[in-house]
């Protein structure tokens, strides 16, 4: 039973950020890669520009597949985790430079739904302390995530990031986000985070299906 | 000439916070409102359950007024700001504790299309630190917010933050957000914000027209 017990922590998810298809793309995409995706991301863009209705199609037809509204909650934790929920999102992202009430308020909207909660670190000046804070909170996830406006400025090392939470949490489990690739993807793996999110690599791939398997393939 | 330059700065904006209401109670809120809201903002849970729909709808219904899509920006500054803009917005917010190449990446967006950038100050640990690199970034208003989840909490005080805000900026002009009241609103058109965000207190009024227009009176 253990040896179960270390295998089930071990699993690692495929998630998907979906943030430049149009809804139908992302229903082939999610046809096309069945048992690769884990968790289909309906991106921050994405909800600006049509609000739940992705959720709710991508729920419709993969009920199979975990959902995650990449809301961003800054504010208004309880009040706008519960519209993500009650559209079937499974997950739903807050900042971590939000309020402690603000990620309390996710919590609580999460434990009503049976839903989750990732904790985006975007902008975090001090990753150990406040994923400290977030891992005695009760968030399920805690994603350190380079943000796309400061890929390439050498900021920001996923990886480094990554070691960071990993080394803190006791509860939550690590998730990694931006540019994720191909040729990174075995380094962050060997981390062992939770789950591993590829939003472009996947989006503006030749062939969608095929990266998404191949990236499912270096995550086992 | 000069004295118009001065009035004109002087004029102060009530911005409605159209938060908690469906689309019908909103077009119906500006109608009743005529010269009353200057601003109607198309809040965060807003967005997140209708994305861009309810900024198409109200600009079409009331092209006189300003639009303001509080899409609280925190990554992606110009793709997303783009959407807000492309929809009919007139002002997009965005987060100040972002990076700075998003705020970049919003303004960058604004100038394109002719519209203007809030920056929501809501977490900002120093104030007059990031309102002063905000004011030099070329945004258009520095928003001083007490978020919904710790109004009443004391933690802060919006009257001294905009004191704070006004003290050092030079060319953007600071607004105000946060459980502002009719009890509360002369104290803070005192200090001459360009913007008074009022959201709950005419949302929640028994007669919302009535309350908004009381607000504006305060306002002159």
């Amino acid at each position: 039973m253990q040896v179960q017990t270390h295998k089930e922590e071990c699993i690692m998810k495929l998630q998907a950020a979906l943030d430049t298809l149009t809804l139908e793309e992302c229903l082939a995409l999610l046809d096309h890669t069945k048992g690769a995706v884990d968790i289909a991301e309906v991106g921050t863009p994405f909800i600006i520009e049509c609000g739940m209705e992705p959720v709710r199609a991508i729920k419709a037809a993969h009920p199979e597949i975990e959902v995650l509204a990449d809301a961003k909650i800054m504010d208004a934790g309880e009040f706008e985790a519960d519209k993500c929920f009650e559209a079937g999102a499974d997950i739903v992202t807050v900042l971590g430079v939000s309020y402690d009430e603000t990620i309390e308020g996710v919590v609580r909207s999460a434990k009503t739904h049976g839903g989750q909660v990732m904790v985006d670190m975007i902008g975090v000046m001090d990753l150990a302390a406040r994923a400290r804070e977030l891992d005695k909170m009760g968030v399920d996830y805690i994603c350190v995530h380079t943000a796309f406006d400061i890929q390439g400025t050498g900021q920001k090392d996923p990886l480094e990031d990554l070691k960071v939470v990993n080394a803190v949490i006791e509860n939550a489990r690590a998730a990694v986000a931006g540019g994720v690739k191909l040729a990174t993807v075995d380094a962050i793996a060997a981390e062992k985070p939770g789950v591993i999110v590829v939003g472009g690599a996947i989006c503006n791939a030749d062939d969608p299906a095929v990266m998404a398997t191949a990236m499912k393939e270096r995550m086992k």
